[in-house]
């Protein structure tokens, strides 16, 4: 995993206030989150004409192990592209921010080929694509995989990296990313005391008395403190991987108890 | 220009409502319209690694004569890809439909070079992107642009074609397309009994009591008119194409003049 960067500021970065090398996600598995969640990107296909150049077009797409899946028309452009020279990608992004660079994005490289029409390829599309099920049996339409094999993810400013095949077949997307907004706008708006507590208690951001959850993965809770300097990022890390929004709201409690015996106890 | 179908219905189509060779945004206008009004994609450039593989990467964009131009890193991929082959793409695509391939989307195909850093693209990507103001003159970022020479349609189901390079170059944006979205809502709220004169006077929906109106370009309105078969689109031409809000509005007020007479008359 390699990092890209533009500049770095050079001793003016405040000291964090976690351990970073708590569990945090990996590359691969932002990326696998990420396009979980996604169901249209950008096909790139190399067109016939004019030769030879890349040819980018809007999909629906679905993923089957990691692999797009398209269902796509014969007349189509890229699918007259795609039969006649199967190099291509996807790329597929978040939005939401308000920085359009900001939010994450994934190119995924790869052959594309047409595949059978009754596999575990259709029902990952039709599942993620109900109303294409008219259409899926015309006859100039079929499904396509594009079998990747060079991932490069770049998460906004500062995060980027070339996943490995392995490391992106391996990854399992997070299970708390369907529900993590609404557990992180629950906690913020009836639980702030708490996120204070995991702060002070898990942190080095001691004596911080306002702070707010931002992020939450199968690893951890991501806060912004409000310290005098201003706000700062801080992780704190689960004891094991949260595997449902029920496990993470016993744990969200059990961390709250936790802290405040430790907190006591100083 | 040519279209290609999926499949036609054969006999099953009514009668169109109204004259469908009254003036009408032509393709080029379309697509230019919707560039107009984007300010982000997917560049497509030839990787170097896997080679030769079509490279899909998010970009944020602005355009100069129909030009794309960007403002890109030389540490990111695209740029390295471009420095090597200039052979690119860039496909945007409308959001807002609920069916992702009822939006329309626009691919520009054709050679993108490092333009110098101080004439119109600089101008124009400022224009659309001022917070990159800040990083415009970091010695890794230059300004590049893609000279359009292949332009590929997709309005949405059934409406598609390449557009010439003349076509592309000679359209404008539709100068009403800013303010669509709120003429619409306008006159779908306070001016409903105006609508339904326009189709009763102005198409074959001579006697509809009900329509929404659902489209307003340079040319004219579109409309819904609910009919014992159901909902059937209308559309109705200006005597001459609108520049302005304002000219709009006055259009409309004197089309629902023209209507009351022209029905008293009958």
């Amino acid at each position: 995993m390699s990092e890209d960067r533009h500049a770095q500021p050079s001793g003016s970065a405040a000291e964090p206030l976690y351990d970073p090398n708590i569990p945090t996600p990996t590359h691969a598995e932002r990326a696998r989150t990420l396009v979980a969640r996604i169901s249209t990107g950008t096909l790139c296909t190399l067109a016939l004409e004019p030769e030879g150049y890349p040819y980018g077009s809007f999909v629906t797409v679905a993923f089957d192990a990691g692999n797009p899946v398209f269902l796509i028309s014969g007349l189509a452009e890229h699918t007259k592209n795609l039969e006649r020279d199967p190099r291509a990608s996807l790329m597929v992004a978040e939005s939401g921010s308000e920085d359009p660079l900001a939010n994450g994005r994934v190119t995924l490289v790869g052959p594309c080929t047409r595949i059978e029409g009754d596999g575990s390829g259709r029902a990952a599309f039709l599942a993620a694509h109900p109303n294409a099920a008219y259409y899926a049996d015309f006859r100039d339409f079929a499904f396509w995989k594009l079998r990747v094999n060079a991932i490069r993810y770049i998460g906004g400013y500062g995060r980027m990296s070339w996943i490995s095949q392995d490391d992106w077949q391996l990854a399992e997307p997070d299970p708390l990313a369907p529900s993590a907004a609404g557990a992180i706008a629950h906690m913020n708006a009836d639980h702030a005391d708490a996120i204070v507590l995991y702060c002070q208690a898990f942190s080095k951001a001691t004596d911080i008395t306002l702070a707010t959850m931002t992020g939450v993965d199968r690893y951890g809770i991501e806060m912004s403190a409000q310290t005098p300097e201003g706000p700062r990022p801080v992780r704190v890390a689960f004891d094991r991987p949260v595997s449902s929004p029920e496990e993470l709201r016993a744990v969200l409690i059990a961390m709250a108890k936790d802290a405040r015996s430790k907190l006591n106890q100083c």
